[in-house]
């Protein structure tokens, strides 16, 4: 199965493309490729949502994923913030329904709390676990594309139907 | 020109389509079609954007308008709240840039100021001078409808190339 892991932002959105082969446990996860979709703050907010539609539509129809893996939003620390990326996420969730994958959505605790098995993590841990899962010489240097990795890599975790 | 009054939400979003002609002054305003469209609690995110984004697509299709008004998000009341019509927003705004509408948003302050000359008007007032305005018999029963006319008459009243 084909899952694309999404970390979501307007500014910044990292995506990754993970395949997961279940035919002998235990799991066995492969990158296919993964990035970073960047749109400039200059832009309006209607040409950002398109940029990040156009780039995340050509990824899935060269990868053909069957599952997208978002990150839920934590909105306890900054409202503005909260508003910004959940316009980022109403446009990817709808991007990725329209083309018919199955949307999944885990919280920062559901994520790290599969990688590692605790839910308090810090990003080296995550980073970590990233690495040594995936079997990466080196860890992606984008941050939002190592947290699309581990969303990836949790779904892969936690989907019953591989 | 015609104009696409959106008031954003994912369980109710309000729709309507103004023409406005600037022939002679005043500004005259004439309501096209109006609507709201309305997406079940119990389907999933996807679904739900899914259904906006397609009945937004069919509306600027009969319509055409070339610009799209839109709310901005009141954020101090409740974060919850503000983050599910900040994804159905995303998604609408996604709709409208990428069927290359320009996209205008307008806080509610601007729009009473618009409309009534006082920032602080209430629902009553705004609904007066909706109807007002628009020559109507009787105004939409639906809340989220006559936000989307009060929107798309702001952006009328603002837009200095009609």
């Amino acid at each position: 199965m084909i899952i694309l892991g999404i970390d979501p932002g307007l500014a910044s959105c990292g995506w990754a493309v993970i395949e997961a082969i279940k035919n002998d446990a235990p799991l066995k996860l492969k990158i296919k490729n993964c990035g970073v979709i960047k749109t400039p703050p200059s832009e309006t907010l209607g040409k950002r949502l398109v940029i990040i539609n156009l780039e995340l539509e050509k990824i899935i129809q060269e990868f053909r994923p069957v599952v997208a893996a978002i990150e839920e939003i934590f909105f306890a620390k900054n409202v503005k913030t909260a508003i910004t990326v959940s316009h980022a996420r109403g446009a990817i969730v709808l991007t990725c329904a329209k083309m018919e994958l199955r949307v999944c959505e885990f919280t920062p605790l559901q994520i790290k709390q599969a990688l590692t098995g605790y839910g308090q993590a810090d990003k080296s841990q995550v980073g970590f676990m990233v690495k040594n899962i995936l079997k990466l010489k080196v860890l992606p240097k984008d941050d939002n594309t190592v947290d699309a990795l581990a969303v990836g890599i949790c779904l892969a975790h936690s989907y019953k139907n591989l």
